[in-house]
């Protein structure tokens, strides 16, 4: 297939907001990001202060101090909310303005754009209207995973020079890791390329199962599970418009069904929320949580450590890749091969929703 | 006030030259600066290669040979004039090309534009001409200050990323020292928010001044005068097109009248040239004169020193504040405080000026 | 002259294949660069991978996976051909894909477009074709003294931020040794501008031809032969569309006839092969040869080292030059001087070739 879907994404240079679904919760953050300074974050083409005000609420407000257009993330973070540190105008979380020093009447167009923001399993949730002030339609995504003792977490926050969309077909499209993945979780290129794939998808999500029966275990998987020569490894990957949950894992050969959603074995469940920063540009919010083996208690830190090497590798290939586009002045007659149906179909789906707009 | 001014200034991006005042002097750099090497310098957007020749004559030129468009900044200052360092063409003070090696002829059109540039009171002033050649219909500034006595100066020169007239607001507003300058003249933010201001202006200039008696002496006070635990401040800004006098000052508590033009106690005399690069860029000239007190000698090079910090800190504000601007396509509705008069003003007269371009 | 050719030139931004000569040979590489790792590299605004593939066929081909659009050159060389380091594809020299790993039917769209590229002398030639697939009219160029047993050579790939007619500029004038170069073969500026100076040209070529006898051996003539204190030096420059020949050298003062071919002395061999990058920039491949002295048998070394940095003085200037003319919005209204003749025919020859694209 030739992908007219990403040959117009590309093409995109202006800031409209049409070219990223509204009406959406996106990751603005994690909630481990957040402490007594404020954050500056552009997302999908909006500069947007994050902080944490006196009572410990999050807030998230244009980052935009209506006297004087300094941004408010280099201000101070106070008991009652966010200073500007050049003349001292006080913000609340609504973005109201409550205090002008050495002046008695507050303007009243003295105020900046608020962002409803949720903060739930540790995540930090915004939604990203397609009028300003339209309120959300439904709940942010539940991922209940970060409290489930079973398992530890750690997370990370990589800034991609490179569209969103090419983050999505990286991850829904694990048959890279035989090529770019090789010191850690890949393994035999082979392998992957012949794993039987299985997609479906729904009008908002699609789920893409493999599974590599077989395989012979890759080095994070040793490191965090007494493997022997081979192992059974499945991957499933959950695409969301805002976020992809990945789960991989492996169990030993032939001891338990490798479908079987209560199978034991090792695993690692990723969340990755990929939030546009431009057109061209994007934020990547990912936790990592593994399970301990009895024997191996002190594994799930090595995974994250590998996860983020791994991590690495990717936005390296996909900044690459899109490096390469620019060269190409953004031309992209793609000819699609097999492992492209996921990636294809995330791509439709963020079609539509941008049509919706 | 929405300031209509402030967004237009900001939504030119192109180098048209109306966007300046012109038939004006601005402050092309400090005589201290002018040593044995050419310097090259855009100035309103017009790139200029400034040098004294042999008989000691500081001289602008165009920087750009006439022959293949080498910069004369990079050639050799000689006795008769600037040679260019790729194939020796050597050009007077006047822009006339007066030697091209191994020819005999001279091209008649072997020339580069000339500046007027005037030396006085160790400023390089330059008449930036609304038609090539209109020559100065008047003298430029007096600033007899670098030469009184009682006073001793440093000086400096920044080159800041953003519009000139956000300096300009910086300086005509002393109100921000309370939150940007707490390490070295600031002090208590709320007196410096309900000081007594009196703005007046004509045509040409506008002045400020600001009394807070009964102030906290800050570092650089304590650090050059031996104040006690309050003190009775002054500050006084006088706006002109092309530089900014200010002269700031405190006086023991009750002990002399802080408006008598005769006062004594502790002085600043700052004068501040600022001269558009570009649109989006400027040059900042400084100086710092202070009085020495009789039992703290050493101090005026203490207080030159805390002024290049605080001048630091104002850049940073200044340069984020414009950055933010971009972030936000450069709109800039912006909301007026008490303290904004005098820049409000000191735009205007701009406008003005621009309008009769 | 006002030179129309250069202005024209300068204002090119855009990627039009028109502004530079077609169906012609370019200097692609030297053979020395390419070993086991591909090469990266866009010659005329085509990002294009040079790589050796098993059997030692140089290759060149687009640099750009069908599938994904990552570059080919950050893949893998193998026996038959270059992997993609992403998904696995392999690609023949001749820019087919011979292998989608994972999938039994190859796409008939999946290739790339290949380069006629000719490795000879040293040299990796690549043929720009007028219309895709157009076949070469002709042999490239030959260069035999890389074989010439009497000469030893060092070689080097500079790239530079200028035009590529600044550098045939820079090289059909030597007149600017004597202000750029005085540290190496630099000499009495004088000397150099005075030279006889002898200017031909066909449809293709430039020669200029200039004889200085009676000069001052210059620095690196004294490191590589025991001259006295004067010899006659000769410079012959053969400026051709993709490179051109410069043979410098001297012998000592009236030993010899200066404009024998079979003469004596010292002796540098300089080969210049100039392919455009963009409009913008360009690639500067080298190389120098030198014949030994009996009594000074490690000069050759020397020579080359000393090459490097005379042509690193060159880029410094050019690359001003360039910026310059940006500064002046890429005005060039140039006013021609003695030693523009050969530059200027050279000029002349490109405008026409680029004509006929």
């Amino acid at each position: 297939m030739n992908s007219p879907i990403a040959a117009k994404e590309v093409s995109f240079t202006s800031a409209k907001k049409s070219s990223f679904p509204l009406d959406q919760w996106y990751v603005a953050g994690l909630s481990g990001e957040l402490a007594d300074k404020p954050i500056a974050r552009t997302l999908l083409n909006q500069p947007i202060v994050l902080f944490r005000s006196g009572n410990g609420q999050a807030a998230a407000l244009e980052d935009r101090c209506c006297h004087r257009s300094l941004p408010l993330s280099s201000g101070m973070v106070e008991e009652r909310g966010v200073r500007c540190g050049y003349h001292g105008l006080l913000y609340d979380p609504n973005g109201t303005c409550i205090e002008v020093p050495g002046q008695e009447r507050i303007p009243a167009k003295a105020r900046v754009k608020a962002y409803t923001l949720r903060e739930k399993d540790d995540i930090l949730w915004i939604w990203m209207p397609k009028e300003d002030g339209s309120v959300p339609s439904h709940e942010p995504p539940d991922y209940p995973h970060h409290h489930d003792p079973k398992y530890k977490y750690g997370w990370g926050v990589y800034h991609y020079d490179a569209p969103y969309q090419l983050i999505h077909d990286n991850l829904l499209d694990l048959s890279h890791l035989g090529y770019v993945h090789l010191k850690t979780i890949g393994g035999n290129a082979r392998l992957h390329m012949h794993a039987k794939t299985m997609v479906s998808n729904d009008d908002k999500s699609v789920l893409v199962v493999r599974h590599m029966p077989g395989s012979t275990p890759p080095p994070t998987y040793k490191a965090a599970y007494p493997f022997g020569d081979t192992c059974d490894r499945w991957q499933e990957i959950a695409f969301h418009v805002s976020h992809l949950a990945i789960w991989t894992g492996a169990v030993e050969p032939g001891t338990d069904a490798i479908d079987d959603p209560n199978r034991g074995g090792f695993h690692m469940r990723g969340f990755h929320g990929i939030t546009p920063e431009t057109e061209t540009t994007a934020h990547y919010f990912w936790s990592m949580a593994s399970n301990k083996h009895p024997d191996m208690p002190d594994t799930i830190d090595t995974v994250v450590e590998q996860t983020k090497f791994t991590f690495d590798e990717d936005r390296l290939v996909v900044e690459q890749q899109y490096r390469n586009m620019q060269r190409f002045n953004g031309q992209s007659d793609w000819t699609d091969i097999h492992v492209d149906a996921g990636p294809n179909r995330a791509r439709r789906i963020i079609a539509k929703l941008v049509e919706q707009n």
